[in-house]
C-alpha cells in the first residue's frame, strides 16, 4: 500500500504544522473524541466500530486516546446501550483473537458514556478532560466532536462546544456534521453562517459517507496512478457518457417523515452523486495527495456545470409511497404527494474538457436491483475491417471499452474497479487491491466479467472507518467543505425550485416497473422514452395540464384569439426566419438579422442553435436591436445573452457579428464617441447595399414589462438610434423606428406577467405607457410582421400575419396583405 | 409504385419540354441509340441487356427504337458476337415466355452491328438513320451515344460524333460515358475542357453504376418517404457514424495494368463511396424528384466537406500485389508496388447538421467477405433504469439504433434496406420492396436479422438496365455532372498528392487479416489499431522514415543543434503556452495572447483547439501581431485563418477577440482612421492595466520567406504599430517591436524552404533582408523566449530558450537566464 503511507506521511507533516507551538514541549499526546448521539443508530451500526478501527490504526504511534460517548439519556441508560455496543465490536478478520481481546478492553476502558445537555455540562466535560490529561501526565493535542444528530441541534451544540468546551491553546479542535446541510441554498446558506459564527472553516468536517467507500475514495488516486493511460482518454473526444447511478430495492417505508420533506434529489444525488460527479469530472490537481489542490479543483468543477433546467429531469414516484405516507403521517385520504423518489438527472459539464459529454445521474427506491456505480463508457472510435464473427473479444476495440468503479451491491456483490480488457490494464495498489476471482456467466454492462480487469479491495471496510480516520489525519478532501457545499445548492436549488409541482411518473416498484423508467436525451432535455396517454394522479391545482388550456373569448381587431403552445410558436418563429435566410442567400449571399437580448428570446436562440441544420450562418450578419450602456461582458448586456444562447453554438465569422458600439474606446455611451451614429454607418453601409439584402429583425420590447420596473418606465428609447443620457435610468442604445422599419420582416416577442394588462394594450391602441402599442400600430398595418407575445412561464399570445398560419414556415410575402389579421392567445 | 410514378411524370414533362418544337408534327417519334464498344465486357455482360430491358419497357408507349452497335471490329466478327449476345438476352421472371420470345426477336430486328471507326463512318451512319427515319415515316427524336470504350478514345470519338453525327435540328443528343474520368483533378479537367467543346452540359451523362444499384437508388426516396421520422434524427446530435463500405474478396489479378496506374482510392472511394456520400450527407431537397434540385443539393454537400489530410487515411496492400505486377507489368524482382488496394478514410463534414460525425469510407480487394452497405449507427442516447437482462430487445432503446442501405452480396445475399425495430417502421414503396423473409441465426451488425424492419426489392433489377432508362428518362441526377465530378476530384486530390509515397500496410488476404487492418480516429485523425513494429518492406528513397533523420552537425551560439520532430515542438509550445494562461488567469483573472497568421501556426491552432481541455479560453483575450490590409474575410487575412483553425473550434467570448482595425469603416487601413493608433490604445487600455496581466506573442515572422517574394522584399514591419502604405507593396498593420517586447513570453515561429539560409542568418547575425534576424538578436538575450523554426514539411529547427527543455512544459520563468542557449534543430 505504496500511495496511502506517502499521503499518511504528508498528512502527518501536516498536522505537526499545526501543533509546532507544541512541540518543544515533550510530553506524551492526547486527542479526545466525543461522540454525541452515541446510543443512537448510526453511533451503534458504523461509527463505535470506526472509533475502535482508529484506535487499533493508531495504538502506539504516539498519541492516547479517550472516547466519550454522549447523548440525552440518562447515564445509567446511557452506559448500559454503550457496553453492549462496545461488548460487539469486532476486529479485522486477519488479526489474532487474543490480541483483539486485549486491544477491545483497552479500548473499553478509555471509552465511558456521559449525558451532555446543559452548558455546563459541556463545561464540566472539558474540566474533566483538562484534569484526566493533567493527572495523567499528558498534553492535549485536540479535541473530535463527532455530532450524530438531527440538524436542528446543530447549532445548540456548537454555541455550546464553542463557548464552553474548546480545548486549550494550542490544541485542534474538529467538529464532524452530518447531513442534511439544509434543505435548498438559502436555508445551507444560513445553517452554514451559523455554524461559522462558532468555528473557523478548517474545524468543520461535514461528513458525506459516499466519500468514505473505498471505491469512491480510490477515484482519484485511480486517475493519478493511470495518468498515462487516461491521460489522452478523459475528455470528450473519448468518452462518450458517463453514468453515475444508485438503485435502490428498498422503499421509504418508516422513514417517511424525512423523506417527505427531502425526496431522492436531495437525499442522494445533491450530495453522494455530486460528491461523485466532481471526482470524476474535475481537473487532476498535479498533486493528488494534496487536499488544498484536490478542493480548488473540486470547486472549479462546480463553475463549470451548467445550470439545471426543469427539462434536465424526469421524476417517479413508487406507486405505494403517497399510501405509505398517510398513513405515517396522519394525512387524509385525499393526499397524494409529489415527492419524487425516483430522479434522472442530465448534466453538461461547460468546459473544453467535457463539452458535450451526457453525465446522468440516477437513483431510486423501489427498483429491481441495488447497486451503486460510476461507468465511464467510451466512444467506438475505430472501425473493425472483419467479419463481425471474427471480432476476439478482449482485444478488438469495436466491443465496448468502459471503466466502472462498482460501488458496492449488484451481482458482482463487492466494491470493485473495473476496467475493460481492450482499455488498458491499470496500475492499483497491488497491497490493497486484488483481482477479482472469475465467475462464470456474470455479465457486467454487456460484457462478461472476464472482458474485464477487475480489482477488488483486499480488506472490505467501511466507509465510516475510512472517514473517522481521514478526520484524524485532517484528511479534509475527504469532507465537504462549506464553499463545495454552497456551490452544490447553487447547483441544485434553482432544479428543486422549477420542480417543486411536477407531478411524477409512478412506477409500481422493481421488476414490474418493466421500461417505464426509462428514459432519453436530446439536446440538453431529458424525456420518459415510453410516452404516458394519460396521467395516474392528476396534479395539485398549481401544476397546469395541458388541458387546462383553454381558448380564451377575445378577439383582436376583429380575428379571435386562440390558443397555441409556446414551444410550437417559437418553432415556428425560428423556422421562419431560416426559410427568410436560406432565400436571402441564395438571393444576395447574406442575410442580415437584428436581434434584441434579455431574457425573451432565449427560447428563439436555443432553438436556433440547435434545431437548424441548414441555416446559413456563415452568410449571416447579426445586429443588436437595443443594447443597454454597460460593457459586452457585463451580465446584463443583451450581447451576452446572444452570445451564450447562441454564438457559442453557431458559426457565425467575427466580422458578421456586429454588437452595438457602447462601450468603444472603453467609455460607455460616451457622446463624443457618437457610437449611434457610427452603428447607423455600418447598417447603411452593409446593410442597405442596393436592395441586395433582407433584414429580419426581431424584437424584445422591454417596455412592457410591468410600470413598476425602472426600465419599463424609463425605457429610454430616443428616435434615431440614439442613446439616452438621463442619469437615473439605465441608458441604452437601440435602434429607431424607421431603421426597424426598413427590414423586410419584423417579429415582435413580448414577455411578461401581465397578460391582462398586454392584452388590453394591444386591443386599445397607443398608450405611451408602453412604447410597444406605438409599434403594435405600426407593425400591425404593414405585411410580413410577425409578433409574438409570451408570458412568464405560464402561456403565449402571439399575434401574427393571417399568411403564417399554415403554410408559414414556406412562405410570408412582403408585398401585400389581403386577409384580415388573425392573432392567436393562450392562456389559462 | 407510387412515387417513381410520379417521378416518371415529372420526367417526361422535363423530356416533353425539349421537345416541344416538334410537338406540332404528328409523325411517330424513333431515338436510335449507338453502343459504341459493342463487343467489349461490359457491353456483352450488361448493356445490351439494359437496352433490352429499355426496350421492354417502353415498346408501345409512342417511340420507335432502333439499336447500333458499334465497334473497330470488322463487320463479319462483330454481326457474330452481337448476334450471340441478342440470343442470350433474358425477359423478366414474371414474362410469358411466348412474349418475351416475340418482344426478342422485335429487339433482334431493330438491332444491328456497324464498324464505327473513321470520322466518314459517323457520317455514314447519321446518314443512314436519316434515311431510314425518313424512309419509315418517323421523325427523329433524338440520339443516344453510349460509350463504352477506354478512355483515351473519348475525345476522338466526341468529335466525330459532334462533327458528323448529331441528329438535325430539334432532336436531342445524349452521350453516355463510363469511368475512369481522369486520374486527378488536372485531368479530369482537361477531359472535361475537351468534350465541353464538343457536347452541352446537357448532352453528356457519365455513368457511376453505383448509382444504379437499386438500393443506392433508393437512399434520397428512402430519406424522403420517411422525412417524418428521419428529420429529427438525421443530425449531429442523433447520428453516431456512417459507414459506407465495399469489400471485396477477389484481388486485382489480371488487371494490374489498369489497377497499379489507379488504386483503390480512385476505382472505389473517389467515385461509388463518394457518391453514396453526398446521398447520404446532402440536405434533403423539398422536391427529391426534380434532378436540378438533387444535383444542386449534392454540389453544396462537396462544399461542405472538410479537406483531407494525410492523417485522413490508412493505405493497406494485399502481398501477393506486389509479385502480381512484376509478373503481369514484366517489372524487375526488385520492384515494390506503393499502389493501395485497401483504404479507409475518415471525411469530415463541416456543418451544422454533421460536425463531428466521422463518415467512414473503406474498400479493399483480398478481404474476408464481399459486401457493400452504408450503415447509419445512431447515438444511445437512453438511459435504462432496469438491470440489462430484463432489456426488450426490439423495443429497448439501450440496444444498437441503425439504418442499413445494403447495396449487396454479404452474409444476406440481397439488396435490402434495414431499419432496426426499435427506431421506426420506414415506409418504403409496397409495390417495389417487400419484407425479407426470416432467416434464423442470421445476425447483421451486431443484431438478429429480425430485430429489423427488412426490406429488398421485389424484383432485383441490375444497376446499367436502371440507369438506361434514366439516360432516355431525363433523369440527370442518376449520372455524374462535370460540376460534380470536379468537386469530387478537388476533394480527393490532395489527399492523394499527399499519400503518393506512403508506404501501405501489408496484409496477407481474406480471413488471414485478422484484425491488422482494423483502424480507428481521434480527432480528424486516423491510424491503424494495432502498431507495427517493423516495416515489411522499405519504402522508396523519398519517403522518409524517423530513422532517417539525423543529428546535424552544427551549432548556434557554441549549443548543438539536435533534431526534433515538428509535432513534439509544437506540441511543448501549445503546452507552454497554456500553462502560462493558467497562471496568468489564477493570478490576473485573464490571459492575453497575441498570434501572429499565415499558414505557420495552423498547426499550433490545430494543437491548442483540440489537446488543451483546461485552457482558460473564457478569460483569454486574444490580439493579432500583424495584418494584412484586407477586409477580414478575405481569405489573405491572418485573422481569417486564426477564424478556421482556432476560434471556431473554442470558446472565446466575442468581445475578447480583437481583430486589427485594417477594415474600419469599410475602408482598408485609411490614414485618417488612424487604425493602428487606435489598435495600440486598445492594448494600452486592456493589456497593460498595472502589471495585472501576462501576455505570451506568439510571432510568425514572414520577413522569412525566400527573398524572392514581394512579401519578404517588402515587409512592411514599422516601427510604431503603424501601416506602410507604400502602394506597390502589400500593406499590413503590424505591433512594433517596443510592443511586442512587452509582453512576457515571445515565441517565434519561422517557415520557409530554406533552411540552409536560415540556419546562416542565426548563426551569422542581423542581415536587413531577413527582418528576424533583427528579432532573433533582441529576444535571444532575454529570457523566456520561445523560438521555433519550421521548414515547411521536412524538419524543424528550433531554437530555444534553455530553461524550456527539459521541464519546459511547467516553468518558464522570465527573472533570470542563468544557463547558455541550446538551440534544437532537426534536418533530413
Amino acid at each position: 500500500m505504496k500511495r496511502p503511507r506517502v499521503w499518511k506521511m504528508l498528512m502527518a507533516a501536516m498536522c505537526v504544522a499545526l501543533l509546532s507551538g507544541l512541540q518543544a514541549q515533550d510530553l506524551p499526546r492526547q486527542v479526545s473524541i466525543i461522540l454525541l448521539g452515541a446510543t443512537g443508530d448510526l453511533a451503534r451500526k458504523y461509527l463505535w466500530q470506526g472509533l475502535f478501527h482508529l484506535y487499533l490504526e493508531e495504538v502506539g504511534k504516539g498519541h492516547h486516546f479517550r472516547f466519550h460517548g454522549t447523548a440525552l439519556t440518562s447515564t445509567e441508560q446511557g452506559q448500559e446501550v454503550i457496553a453492549k455496543v462496545l461488548e460487539s465490536l469486532s476486529c479485522p478478520g486477519d488479526m489474532a483473537s487474543g490480541h483483539c481481546a486485549e486491544l477491545k478492553a483497552q479500548f473499553q476502558q478509555l471509552s465511558e458514556y456521559r449525558r451532555l445537555k446543559t452548558p455546563e455540562d459541556y463545561l464540566a466535560l472539558s474540566k474533566d478532560i483538562e484534569a484526566q490529561v493533567e493527572h495523567e501526565g499528558l498534553r492535549e493535542t485536540g479535541r473530535i466532536f463527532y455530532l450524530s444528530v438531527p440538524p436542528f441541534a446543530y447549532v445548540d451544540i456548537a454555541r455550546s462546544i464553542n463557548s464552553s468546551c474548546r480545548p486549550g491553546p494550542g490544541a485542534w479542535l474538529r467538529v464532524v456534521l452530518e447531513k442534511p446541510f439544509g434543505h435548498d441554498l438559502h436555508s445551507a446558506q444560513q445553517l452554514a453562517t451559523e455554524l461559522g459564527s462558532f468555528f473557523q472553516e478548517e474545524e468543520m468536517y461535514r461528513v458525506d459517507h459516499y466519500l468514505g467507500k473505498q471505491v469512491v475514495a480510490q477515484i482519484l488516486p485511480f486517475r493519478d496512478q493511470n495518468r498515462a493511460a487516461l491521460d489522452g482518454l478523459w475528455n470528450r473526444h473519448h468518452v462518450e457518457r458517463v453514468e453515475i447511478v444508485m438503485k435502490e430495492t428498498l422503499d421509504a417505508e418508516g422513514r417517511t417523515s424525512f423523506y417527505e420533506e427531502y425526496g431522492v434529489i436531495r437525499d442522494v444525488l445533491q450530495n453522494h452523486l455530486t460528491e461523485v460527479l466532481t471526482l470524476v469530472a474535475m481537473e487532476l490537481p498535479v498533486n493528488v495527495s494534496s487536499p488544498e489542490s484536490v478542493l480548488q479543483h473540486k470547486l472549479q468543477a462546480f463553475q463549470a456545470l451548467r445550470s439545471l433546467q426543469r427539462h434536465s429531469a424526469v421524476l417517479g414516484q413508487y406507486q405505494a409511497y403517497s399510501g405509505q405516507v398517510r398513513r405515517e403521517l396522519q394525512k387524509p385520504d385525499s393526499f397524494h404527494s409529489l415527492t419524487p423518489t425516483f430522479a434522472g438527472i442530465l448534466v453538461h459539464i461547460d468546459n473544453l474538457r467535457w463539452e458535450g459529454v451526457p453525465f446522468i445521474l440516477m437513483s431510486g427506491k423501489a427498483l429491481d436491483e441495488r447497486v451503486s456505480y460510476v461507468r465511464i463508457l467510451f466512444k467506438n472510435q475505430a472501425f473493425c475491417v472483419q467479419s463481425e464473427k471474427h471480432w476476439v473479444a478482449a482485444q478488438s476495440r469495436c466491443l465496448p471499452r468502459q471503466i466502472i468503479f462498482y460501488i458496492g451491491h449488484g451481482e458482482l456483490g463487492s466494491p470493485a474497479v473495473l476496467v475493460s480488457r481492450n482499455l488498458f490494464q491499470p496500475a492499483l495498489p497491488s497491497a490493497s487491491w486484488k483481482e477479482v476471482e472469475g465467475r462464470p456467466g456474470l455479465h457486467l454492462f454487456g460484457l462478461p466479467l472476464s472482458d474485464y480487469y477487475a480489482y477488488s479491495p483486499v480488506r472490505e471496510q467501511d466507509a465510516y472507518s475510512l472517514l473517522i480516520s481521514h478526520i484524524f489525519h485532517c484528511r479534509k478532501d475527504s469532507f465537504v467543505t462549506t464553499e463545495n457545499l454552497l456551490a452544490s445548492w447553487v447547483f441544485w436549488t434553482p432544479l428543486l425550485d422549477s420542480l417543486a409541482h411536477e407531478v411524477p411518473r409512478f412506477y409500481p416498484g422493481e421488476a414490474e416497473n418493466g421500461q417505464l423508467l426509462d428514459f432519453e436525451f436530446s439536446g440538453g432535455h431529458l424525456s420518459f422514452s415510453q410516452p404516458l396517454l394519460e396521467q395516474l394522479v392528476p396534479g395539485p391545482d398549481s401544476a397546469p395540464l395541458p388541458s387546462d388550456f383553454q381558448v380564451l373569448r377575445a378577439k383582436y381587431r376583429e380575428s379571435p384569439l386562440i390558443s397555441a403552445w409556446p414551444e410550437e410558436l417559437i418553432a415556428r418563429l425560428a423556422g421562419d426566419i431560416e426559410a427568410a435566410a436560406v432565400r436571402a442567400v441564395r438571393r444576395f449571399g447574406k442575410f442580415h438579422l437584428a436581434l434584441s437580448g434579455g431574457s425573451s428570446p432565449v427560447a428563439l436562440f436555443q432553438q436556433l442553435a440547435t434545431g437548424h441544420y441548414s441555416f446559413p450562418w456563415a452568410h449571416t450578419h447579426l445586429w443588436l436591436v437595443d443594447e443597454r450602456c454597460v460593457p459586452l461582458w457585463d451580465p446584463e448586456s443583451n450581447f451576452q445573452g446572444l452570445q451564450t444562447h447562441l454564438l457559442q453554438h453557431v458559426r457565425v465569422p467575427h466580422y458578421n457579428v456586429h454588437p452595438m458600439p457602447v462601450h468603444w474606446r472603453q467609455r460607455l455611451c460616451a457622446e463624443e464617441d457618437q457610437g449611434a451614429q457610427a452603428y447607423a454607418e455600418e447598417i447603411s453601409a452593409l446593410v442597405t447595399n442596393g436592395s441586395s439584402t433582407w433584414c429580419c429583425w426581431a424584437w424584445e420590447l422591454t417596455g412592457t414589462r410591468p410600470p413598476s420596473s425602472a426600465v419599463a418606465r424609463r425605457p429610454g428609447r430616443r428616435a434615431a438610434g440614439s442613446a439616452d443620457h438621463e442619469p437615473s435610468s439605465p441608458r441604452r442604445m437601440s435602434l429607431s423606428l424607421p431603421l426597424i422599419n426598413r427590414a423586410r420582416k419584423v417579429a415582435v416577442l413580448v414577455m411578461g406577467r401581465m397578460k391582462r394588462e398586454i392584452a388590453m394594450l394591444v386591443s386599445v391602441g397607443h398608450d405611451p405607457k408602453w412604447p410597444i402599442s406605438g409599434v403594435l400600430r405600426t407593425l400591425a398595418s404593414s405585411c410580413g410582421t410577425w409578433i409574438m407575445m409570451r408570458f412568464w412561464g405560464d402561456g403565449t399570445l402571439a399575434l401574427c400575419s393571417p399568411l403564417c398560419f399554415p403554410s408559414f414556415a414556406l412562405s410570408l410575402p412582403s408585398q401585400s396583405c389581403p386577409l384580415p389579421m388573425r392573432a392567436f392567445l393562450s392562456g389559462i
